[in-house]
């Protein structure tokens, strides 16, 4: 694990904004009635958004992007100056929605900017790069959306144009390839032509439905996780997907989760909610009887879904449902028990994201000491709660990077990032330290001395949302999973109807031995087959003849193509066996 | 399985009944100021609700046993005469309830009867006994409970008083005995008490929340029946515990399960529903792409909760639940493969229930031709369906009773009615023959001449709900779980701290093979550790001391006491192993 360049992220944060004023400036060149609005670096990249008198689409980047670079050599420099609410109203007076702005600034007796480079000049706050036209020489625009003003439905639509900027030309077309091979690993196309997942209409978008085959991989992540946990004497809860407004609203998240609830009024005029969150609940199952200091901790495993009232504007295909299966755990332990159980489940991470191939880099994610309403509970606990964190990095020799203002509402968290075949990097694994739940619930032990002993929450998920996780390791593999997750791990050939019977006998060896297995019985010709099986990319196909039969053997082929290895069909199973079983 | 004695049951019902009109005399006997208001017989007895002018409890039912046995000898005979709406009024001129009946039968233009045994009229539409003075000898009254007026809260609350009566004393006894210990092993005691699931004020009534140890039996049971139904093919799928409400309008359930669906409308005000059944999401499943009549038949098992808005009054420990577990599995087959899919579901409901110790009766659930309204679909489908769930029952050589009016609103169904330990019977398991959600959902496959061919689908659970059926089961082993269900299944306790550490090496030794051991590490004396295993149920206990140790032994206890056996550690071990394995 390393250290976050936190300086390069800034200076790229500078350069993208940079670019997009460029992009407004070629904008009202090439679109003199165009109303730009607001223009923010993102993630990887920026975007600016703006009302156009006519529509603009893809078709229309390349020109913009050309005249982003004729007007590049003159911004030799971003100058600015402060202005008076008049002056910068007058400066916009046709653009209501930079006079929405300035009446903001106003009201919140704001400095108000206004920066200029080249011959255009924008309301704006200021992060830009020394010198643009030096700087500012690798961009790219990528795509076209609709947004709404200010995020708002009720609100007009707005086109959004996104694009993004390095300072190199090395790592922009490194980027731009990445995204082409993004594009072909694509989750959203990929999970269904490979038969993984559905969505239906009648049921409705953010609410994935699992197919045989998506769930033979769900199923094998999370008996692979169950096996880790149980292996540390995690125990099996289960709980049901509704609550009384009463749980919400002792343990905070009736204010928390608020839009976000599914909420349901009974037939008897009581309030229910979905659950957002498994912790209320486990805090229940633990409450229920008086715990001796020799049954702690106790360990709760639990996987189960959540369900969060998401925006249809922000779902996309697994990576934001509505309904999440979350692999989550709750260890109640005493606190001299804390580093002990943390550390459990980070070998349990550990195991398991080595099995998946992922590199992690552990972030600790921590309170924003200017937000403290944020937060449930006391500073001083935070603190302590924070300073175990540090401490058992330090104690691991793991350098980690902090980041303020992305604890949990009743904790701070080690969060684990992992990073995918394209280097991407994704937030997997959370282990998160509360004490504030058992405050609330008044949960405790009874300590060596018979009293009361407030104890401690772990709150723990391997791979978090089962849904995004699965759309992450689509992408990375492209779709082809390792044979211990393979929907079909072994495809069976026969050249012709001839040999059913002996691919019938292969089929059944296979079985016998746990191994899933797919005889493709069609009188199709056997290029037709295995073009078949490599697109449903099963990693094994066994092709089998005349030859074979006799000698009881099968023609190996893999879905990476290359030559056909005849093997004894013994030899063939037992190392298929192991290769399952190691999870290689 | 044998053929249900109905006149038997219709005398019963009259026998019963009539001893309602003998409680209700009895009653204004005690109490003339009391308001008798209507007095059926139900499954195991009977009840009379009244309207009393004081409170009445569980300490008055034996004085009004005795005054009932005491006005019995004058009641030679049930004399009856029909009346008109006037008469009737003047009758019960000082009971609004019996005059709010009155108004109802006038207002339908129904006939009036009042009947007469005694010196007590009561106004009813008969069915009674011939000679109860001689035929009422054998009753039994239970118990006092409140009742609302026609079930409805809005009205006022009366006092209901259920009992029993038989046709002999025998009968009467051995019900009583029965109830006697039904009462010992009721599952909302021994649940909780055996620390298998509890409920939380928070959470809400109806919502039971699973213990480690209950989630070990819920999951034997689960892997047992996923077992069974993966050796016939069975493939599982996951779906949303929400659907968007036009999934129910195509299937019918909105209009069917109207009251009892938890509603949601969304932030974005879409209206959404909780499932209380999966048969609609598993259509879409199978409707995510075309299916060659190669891939035929699709069997979809999916164990997941569905979840019903039932009123808090009608709710009762885990009988009767909001959310509830299903071990759901839909088969979409072609019309010829019909009974052969049925008949694979009946062997794992075979195979399943004599594991666990049950006798099965069939009963074959057919529509109710007077009431056409009730049920989707063609009269002629229903015909069919219904003929051959006969023909299945015909050809297995099995006596069905059928009983119309008592099929799902999609289809008929071969339902499975367990008899318990204390012969108390169950609807269980059920097969469920649909032609209807296909033909909603517009499901088909390709046959054999490339044409579209309408598929039908196989509703099958075999624990059916598995909150429900572990009430059943609990009460069934009166908590004494047999080995492979028990949660602990070994309990180890040595006889001083001096024996831990090999008490330590017993435990390894066993949790090797996968059994579930519990280590006693308590500074109890022995007596009081075999105690609390004993009331834990624990099937197991090893005691462990100086000898054990020095001969590498155990001391076995079994829960049901009698003599203590030394047995090598080895012999026990693989004794317990298979007897794990054979679900003995």
């Amino acid at each position: 694990m390393k250290q976050h360049a936190s300086n390069e992220k800034n200076y790229l944060q500078r350069l993208r904004h940079s670019a997009a004023h460029l992009l407004a400036a070629a904008v009202l060149q090439l679109y003199p009635d165009a109303k730009p609005t607001i223009g923010p670096a993102i993630d990887d990249g920026f975007y600016y958004d703006f009302d156009f008198p006519e529509p603009v689409g893809e078709a229309e980047l390349a020109a913009i992007e050309q005249k982003m670079h004729a007007l590049l050599s003159r911004w030799k420099e971003f100058s600015h100056r402060e202005v008076s609410p008049k002056e910068a109203r007058a400066q916009f007076a046709r653009n209501a929605y930079k006079l929405e702005l300035i009446d903001e600034l106003d009201q919140q007796k704001e400095a108000i900017t206004l920066y200029t480079s080249g011959a255009f000049t924008d309301l704006c706050r200021g992060g830009h790069v020394e010198k643009p036209s030096e700087e500012l020489q690798h961009f790219k625009l990528l795509s076209v959306a609709g947004a709404y003003w200010r995020g708002s439905e009720k609100n007009s639509m707005l086109t959004r144009i996104y694009g993004t900027a390095f300072s190199s030309k090395k790592e922009l077309d490194e980027y731009l390839q990445m995204k082409e091979e993004a594009k072909k690993r694509d989750h959203k196309v990929l999970g269904p032509q490979l038969d993984l997942f559905t969505f239906s209409e009648l049921v409705g978008s953010g609410l994935p439905l699992w197919t045989p085959k998506g769930m033979v991989i769900r199923s094998e992540l999370d008996n692979f996780v169950w096996q880790l946990r149980q292996e540390k004497g995690y125990q099996r809860v289960e709980i049901p997907h509704i609550t009384k407004k009463d749980l919400y609203e002792t343990s905070g998240h009736w204010d928390k989760f608020k839009d976000e609830l599914f909420r349901i009024v009974t037939r008897e005029g009581h309030e229910f909610a979905m659950k957002p969150m498994n912790c209320p609940h486990h805090t229940q199952i633990f409450a229920r009887k008086p715990h001796s200091y020799r049954e702690m901790p106790q360990r709760y495993a639990n996987t189960t879904m959540v369900y969060r009232d998401e925006q249809s504007g922000e779902l996309a295909g697994l990576s934001r449902v509505r309904s999440i299966t979350q692999d989550d755990a709750h260890v109640f332990c005493r606190p001299s028990q804390i580093k002990e159980e943390m550390f459990k489940i980070w070998d349990i991470i550990d195991t398991f994201y080595s099995a998946v191939g992922f590199d992690l880099d552990l972030r600790i994610s921590l309170s924003d000491p200017a937000e403290p309403k944020k937060y449930l509970g006391k500073r001083d606990d935070w603190l302590v709660a924070e300073a175990t964190l540090r401490e058992m990095a330090d104690e691991r020799g793991v350098e980690a990077q902090e980041v303020e203002g992305e604890a949990a509402f009743y904790g701070p968290k080690l969060d684990f990032m992992a990073r995918d075949a394209l280097g991407r990097e994704w937030q997997v694994a959370t282990i998160q330290l509360d004490m504030n739940m058992p405050e609330r619930f008044d949960l405790y032990c009874i300590n060596e001395s018979g009293e009361k002993e407030r104890v401690v929450m772990i709150h723990a998920a391997i791979m978090g949302a089962i849904e995004r996780y699965l759309s992450i390791l689509i992408e990375h593999y492209a779709g082809a999973f390792p044979v211990w997750l393979s929907p079909v791990q072994v495809k069976i050939l026969p050249i012709s109807d001839k040999f059913l019977e002996y691919a019938h006998s292969v089929e059944k060896t296979l079985q016998e031995q746990g191994v899933r297995v797919e005889l493709d019985e069609r009188s199709e010709r056997l290029s037709a087959k295995i073009r078949d099986a490599q697109l449903e990319k099963t990693p094994y196909m066994l092709v089998v003849g005349e030859k074979e039969q006799a000698d009881n053997s099968v023609a190996v082929r893999t879905r990476e193509g290359g030559a056909q290895e005849v093997l004894a069909l013994d030899s063939f199973v037992e190392q298929v066996v192991r290769e399952i079983s190691e999870r290689a």
